[in-house]
């Protein structure tokens, strides 16, 4: 459990929607010194209220009749998301996503830094994508130990999702992004964010029918 | 809004999480006929009442003492997610995302079938990946019309994403799938789900920190 500033504790949507004004903050920090909630919150879809509950959380950023200076507060939620140390990542699987990924420029802007590739595939092993290494997916669990990974990406089928997984685990990462179209067989509380772009589609779907 | 068979309102969330309920029963099928709503709660991390007030939306599925018939309760979710009613997509930007999207198996295997590609590079237009031919994105609008496209998949850079979201939606697109790492300024309550990559590592790697 995360706690704010003031001791209780942060919902987990909360904590998810702080990217996002990251991005706005990061957006407007060149057109403007300050913005209100209520400003804000238009801009971003939801409301004032909603807004200064969401950023209250982490400290008083914003300042009655004057609103909230930009540059400070992007500052300070770069600082909470750890923008500013840089990560350590690997992407487990070559694949369309997995490739799509490496290339990926916005991982790097926002100051993560790609460190290996992982594949079974043996015509893909000991070559190179954008200078990142592939390597053997056997070599992925000692790999990580070394070179205290933060952060894989598993972007491999879902046979192999979950053995994938515990090697991460086992060998001391610290968060997922999984790609991969199931729930992964994690401890609990264990960082994970899923991407299931499949689930997404099929959500609008049904929207778009209803 | 979206109505439950009873007449209550279905919240968003809940339909958010049927494309993974149906991808559980698409799972089980071939391993058992039934299941209680405890047992498929603790299959997908969340309660047995949760399980039965999501699915009690879309009618009665469960029966006391006995529990939910698999391959019925798959064929009912599929029918509400339209997994049976093949739905026409084109994918916007042939950029890093867009040709894995082009790529990624999944969309087909789940009855979605792309139609066409656009970009705005002369050297791709005219081209084909996967016989999917790359039109000029000068004639998005003309094509989304005249196919009745249901689904735009948005894989531009976010400083193109408005003007091709506002295109789209001119033109009749039912709903889009957006990668930009932006918020589309489109109409209210039109359909719409993002998948922002830079949002889940960001919230990943707080989780991690904290």
């Amino acid at each position: 459990m995360i706690k704010g500033k003031d001791g209780s504790v942060i919902p987990k949507v909360v904590i998810e929607r702080l990217p996002r004004y990251y991005r706005y903050f990061d957006w407007l920090e060149n057109q403007m010194e300050k913005i209100s909630s209520r400003k804000l919150g238009e801009l971003m879809g939801s409301s004032a209220s909603q807004v200064r509950l969401d950023l209250s959380y982490f400290g008083d950023f914003g300042q009655q009749g004057y609103g909230y200076n930009i540059k400070k507060l992007k500052n300070e939620l770069g600082n909470i998301l750890h923008v500013n140390i840089p990560m350590k990542f690997v992407i487990v699987g070559a694949g369309n996503i997995g490739r799509a990924l490496i290339r990926y420029n916005a991982f790097t802007q926002a100051g993560f830094k790609l460190t290996a590739i992982f594949d079974v595939k043996p015509i893909l092993i000991g070559e190179k994508i954008n200078d990142v290494p592939i390597y053997d997916a056997k070599e992925l669990g000692p790999f990580v130990k070394e070179h205290r990974i933060d952060i894989a990406v598993v972007a491999v089928p879902k046979e192999a999702a979950n053995e994938v997984a515990r090697v991460l685990v086992e060998n001391g990462i610290k968060g997922i992004l999984n790609f991969a179209p199931m729930d992964l067989d994690l401890p609990n509380n264990f960082p994970v964010e899923n991407i299931h772009i499949i689930d997404k589609i099929l959500a609008l779907s049904f929207f778009i029918s209803s």
